[in-house]
């Protein structure tokens, strides 16, 4: 074995396509979504590719123009739970909100299925984009806190869950049947944390995992969610059209990162990438087109329109330049609409160009296996990504990935044969985070 | 096969136990709690025996003087995901309170492990009993809102789940690869809810699952946890020292259920019992004492005081009257607390008894394996039952009940020989639930 740095893959499983017209392809399971046998599938034939984890994207609204993927699919947690009874090594990360729920509960699920994991759980910290998901949850917020605001809450709330995940020390449960003690005392801790949105005494009910706590990822790429990564994340799911975007920002978040304190190698960066692999240009190019010739500019533009509050597009003359939009939707995606409206502005984009750019992105790893693999590796070696999170809206997709590319990915010494650990946090490279609490009583690691 | 009605059996799965002491038996895993092998065997074990459903208790709040089980445990949602998994008959049901979490995402995870396991989730409603439960919460919840008010949060709570549960028409989906038509708008439904304590918009973004929605039952005894189980659960989990008891409780719920308009035979009764079997009489007493004597008289002191806000039970003389308590417990634990406090006057207990029976009680179901089938078939036969909800401390109890006692229950026809159908609700024989809308469109079925 080379001690050689190794790129780091996720598969995102999103049943029935992140596209809104990919369900029509004859290969999708029209019911992929809430298909636990397909899940499992796909958990299994990343696990077999040793990968280092699957994911799972969420939201909290939808209406009838959402994403079919989006009106009817598994939640996180319970989904990522069911796929730790059947997978044995590769990671399971998930989409939870801050924005909507209560630390205690969230930090106690994730717990739960690191436990059951037996340590494999990662979970993704999203703010929630759409501004009507408050209607979902009016009880306890009167509306959409707005985009800093949502951050603010998101930073105390990792804070919460983290201290939570730290009420028992490592060796606290001592089970001794004979002397009757079940646990050292000296090693409860109670939180009793009070800050500006929670006020949270703990212990929390469940004790350290194998990998110590969960994995966490954070996605939201504004100056807000980098501060927060840079911060609190052990991984950045992000996204990038060009290798030269997706350098600034590895360099940014790692430079966020020093600047807090901390190692750098300990934040790994991944965009998200859609490759389509053929055995030729042409073939890849003809998979990539069976996909973009379903969507009809219709469905593009209400695709487009979610991101900037389900805004009407077809107000606007297609073949004109990208209409003028003010601040609209900078609350809710407001890294992915900073970046469309610069995009349109400085390539003098028509809107419907954007529109079909957005709904079924063209994207530099489509190709040859080889090319796709030095795409890949160009993005590494040059430090544009420490690994990929990559998706599929064709599950034949994922198998011609895992049988063309990732043989050759091996073959450079860039990806593993055989995972390396148990944990996700061993899989992944990271080191094992000390419980708070060890430096006020005797080390013992 | 006889069309004679049959009872109903569920498994707790609770770790090292409900028992303060029994995780120090020879027999028990120390590690059972967090130990997703054990729940797994236990779950299979009872598939195996034809049981309807597993069950997982809860709370959230412990503290130093907690049960071992309660310190280090999985989240009920989770772990029945997991399980989800590794079964594919049994019903999979788990406690969650209404007072410390949202509707929508409640709702939304239990219909999550219902698709998962294709209709067989059960959610046990209850209101959360201990005062220091808020301090783990009190972002939104200030105080731990009282006994009234938790069963009124409770019922709004039902409703809106039950209304989200419906936020699709059952055959919504059409999924029509070559028109492009992936739901029938007609059958999408805004729930548009605004009560007293939740306001809540939807629609939810999963369907309806092969069993229409997750199985509500509900535990807590007092008038208001009675009138919440009349109105809305299909199945009360209950616990009476006697049978008299029994029938009082049995006769008064499915009144209630009359007169709330329900037909009485689709809310089922299932006292919750610990059958501990023996080859003889004396064999089974022993089993019972092997329990009992690791018990303490301050672990039992310690125990009993949980129920009462952690109330401290050592300043009292312990072998003399149970003390003058007044209205201590009874914005918690009611119908316990009051059983109690009315048993010692009547029964004119000292501490020392009520504390040891609390932490121990002997019950009528220990016993050779034909006496327990006995007892069983006399509260089934004389309406005190119509199932019941089994736990035990130590596991090999269960493997006993099992082999002993389950088949003389199959020979008197009692209990099925093989389930009887694919989903939770088929096989407790309740009926399938039509979708609220139904009525304004054309019925299907
Ligand atoms: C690659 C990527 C993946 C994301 N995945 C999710 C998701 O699964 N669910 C979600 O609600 N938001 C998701 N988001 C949205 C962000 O979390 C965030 O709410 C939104 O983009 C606004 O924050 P920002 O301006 O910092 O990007 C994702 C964002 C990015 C960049
Ligand atoms: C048989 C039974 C089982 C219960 N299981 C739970 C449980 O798992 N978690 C919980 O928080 N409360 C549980 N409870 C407590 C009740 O839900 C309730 O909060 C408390 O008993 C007060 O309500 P009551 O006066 O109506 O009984 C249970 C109660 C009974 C009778």
């Amino acid at each position: 074995m080379s001690n050689k740095k190794q790129l780091k893959l996720g598969t995102i499983i999103h049943g029935v396509g992140g596209n809104i017209a990919a369900w029509r392809h004859p290969e999708v399971l029209t019911d992929a979504s809430v298909n636990f046998d397909f899940y499992k599938e796909q958990a299994q034939k990343s696990e077999k590719a040793k990968f280092d984890f699957i994911f799972i994207a969420d939201g909290l609204h939808i209406n009838d123009k959402s994403l079919p993927h989006f009106l009817n699919r598994f939640e996180p947690l319970t989904i990522l739970s069911a796929l730790a009874a059947v997978t044995s090594h590769i990671g399971l990360a998930g989409t939870v909100s801050t924005s909507y729920s209560e630390p205690f509960n969230i930090a106690r699920q994730f717990s739960s299925v690191d436990h059951i994991s037996k340590g494999r759980a990662g979970w993704n910290v999203v703010t929630s984009p759409l501004e009507k998901t408050s209607l979902n949850f009016s009880k306890t917020i009167e509306e959409h806190p707005d985009h800093a605001k949502r951050y603010r809450i998101a930073a105390e709330y990792l804070e919460v869950a983290k201290g939570l995940w730290d009420s028992w020390g490592d060796d606290a449960f001592i089970r001794d049947k004979d002397s009757g003690v079940f646990f050292d005392p000296e090693k409860l801790h109670q939180l009793n944390h009070k800050g500006e949105f929670f006020s949270v005494q703990g212990p929390l009910n469940i004790g350290r995992s194998k990998q110590g706590r969960p994995i966490i990822f954070q996605a939201g790429s504004s100056e807000a969610g980098k501060d927060l990564a840079a911060r609190e994340a052990d991984a950045v799911f992000t996204g990038h059209p060009t290798l030269e975007e997706a350098k600034k920002f590895y360099h940014d978040v790692k430079n966020r990162a020093a600047a807090f304190g901390r190692n750098p190698d300990e934040i790994l960066i991944l965009p998200g990438i859609e490759p389509i692999v053929g055995r030729t240009e042409e073939e890849a190019e003809q998979k990539y087109q069976e996909i973009a010739n379903l969507v009809s500019i219709e469905q593009a533009l209400n695709y487009l329109g979610r991101f900037f509050e389900h805004h009407d597009f077809s107000q606007y003359p297609l073949d004109e330049p990208f209409p003028e939009l003010g601040d609209l939707g900078s609350n809710s995606f407001k890294s992915g609409t900073d970046r469309i409206k610069q995009e349109a502005r400085e390539q003098k984009l028509t809107l419907r160009q954007v529109a079909l750019q957005s709904a079924t992105p063209r994207t530099p790893f489509i190709g040859t296996p080889e090319k796709v693999a030095d795409r890949i590796q160009e993005w590494f070696d040059s430090k544009g990504a420490d690994g990929f999170i990559i998706h599929f809206n064709v599950p034949s997709h994922l198998s011609s990935f895992i049988d063309h590319v990732v043989p050759i990915l091996q073959e450079r010494n860039l990806f593993r044969k055989e995972y390396e650990a148990e944990t996700l946090r061993g899989n992944l490279g990271l080191p094992y985070p000390e419980n708070r609490y060890v430096k006020n009583t005797i080390k013992t690691r």
